[in-house]
């Protein structure tokens, strides 16, 4: 792990929050719930609540309900960011509302597939990037929880995808585009798949109805947001993984402990 | 009509080619067809063409197909740009490809309902705003086929809507926010709608299955680019039917004859 990320150390002014160190014989999905508890400790009677989608986001709303439920947390209102979520959420008894309604979001929580030195995120390998990047970038504050194994020096990094959802119509021509815009980085996109009930591959449809193309990086693609503009700029594209400037403050759980880093002082 | 439209002057370095003035009797689908056929003429055997959708763009399908029967034309695949016009073209027996198997197209024809003087368009009132950014995008030459009535001094200068297309998820959000992007420009954003069978309104749906915001403008936006890159930003906004720096000739039909100006001398 980078020294960027020395979980004992924070790049914001305010000191980082470091709980005693958990026991070391955690598992990957325990590490995700204290990340996940710790980032609904920011969640306050009367708000607004985004709720994200994923194992560790998934962690959050079990707990939001558990304090509604012990009365600890009043008039929540939940965002949720999928329809999971928003199924999970549902039969949490959380209420809920969505953005046409709330268009300005308290706080939001959710997991990340990456984040890299500046809280910049990958999001989007479970298909649900386009609502979580409406909600969250609604939001006045996102938290990002996570476990020490999605922090990457540079986006793309982890040798994972980062997904761009693309709109079925003539999705491969998309894709080469997609492809040929990274080729310096040495990119491979590849269409997502699943394998339907017959044994067949067939494209994974998100749940706006598009597809989503993959990207795998081999090396740095360089000024994030130059990248950001020209994906955008391809007509077949709806929107793209990389949450740039949206993440507000970002909790690790690792092997030594819980830190807690702000984007800003 | 602004002296940047005089219809016998260019602004390329090639001269204007200028037909003998028609008879003046003519109507707006006359001058439409006129320059329908015009553009027809860059068509060579052999090419693949964009297949463009909307009233003028119905009359170069025609045409096209017109010509193949009579063996002027041969070996024609044509690109459409929207079912509409998939189905006009099977049924004149133009044989038909997509972007998929012919990534570069050579040449496209369409309409547009703005053209400013640096051939900037607005398309999309007919709602294929996507597929056609997609096909003519990709297209070596892009012929835009106009009568005077849509040559406008600045984009959004004809009063008429510049449509944007969404996500379906939370389209109201979005369209508030589009709203506000323009709002020094006086925009009124507005979810396009269409009466349905049993006289209620519904939102319309694209070939995508995707909504349409209508941007009304007060004012000039001033720097397209910027405000192409500030709509494409919105996470639930698909495409834009501002089509900037894509034509590369215009062909315009007016009471005073046809007028071909090109982007490039």
């Amino acid at each position: 792990m980078g020294s960027a990320f020395d979980p004992l150390v924070t790049t914001s002014e305010e000191p980082a929050v470091v709980n005693s160190p958990p026991p070391s014989n955690l598992t990957q999905d325990d590490l995700k719930k204290i990340a996940a508890y710790k980032a609904v400790e920011f969640v306050e009677s009367g708000m607004v609540v985004g709720l994200g989608t994923g194992s560790t986001a998934k962690h959050a709303v079990d707990r939001i309900s558990e304090l509604l439920l012990q009365g600890k947390l009043r008039d929540i209102i939940g965002i949720p960011t999928s329809t999971t979520t928003h199924e999970q959420a549902v039969s949490l008894g959380i209420p809920l509302s969505d953005l046409d309604s709330h268009p300005i979001v308290d706080l939001s929580i959710d997991g990340a597939d990456e984040v890299d030195p500046a809280l910049n995120l990958v999001k989007g390998r479970g298909g649900s990037l386009l609502r979580e990047k409406m909600v969250e970038g609604a939001s006045k504050k996102f938290v990002v929880i996570v476990d020490e194994s999605k922090l990457v020096k540079h986006i793309g990094g982890s040798g994972l995808a980062v997904p761009v959802e693309v709109v079925p119509f003539c999705c491969n021509f998309t894709r080469g585009k997609l492809q040929e815009l990274f080729r310096e980085a040495g990119c491979k996109a590849k269409l997502r798949v699943k394998i339907g009930s017959s044994g067949g591959e067939t494209a994974a449809v998100t749940d706006n109805g598009n597809y989503v193309v993959d990207l795998y990086l081999e090396r740095d693609i360089g000024d994030l947001e130059a990248a950001s503009e020209a994906i955008l700029r391809l007509p077949g594209v709806v929107e793209h993984g990389m949450f740039l400037g949206i993440a507000t403050t970002l909790i690790v759980a690792g092997k030594f402990g819980v830190t807690v880093k702000n984007r800003f002082g």
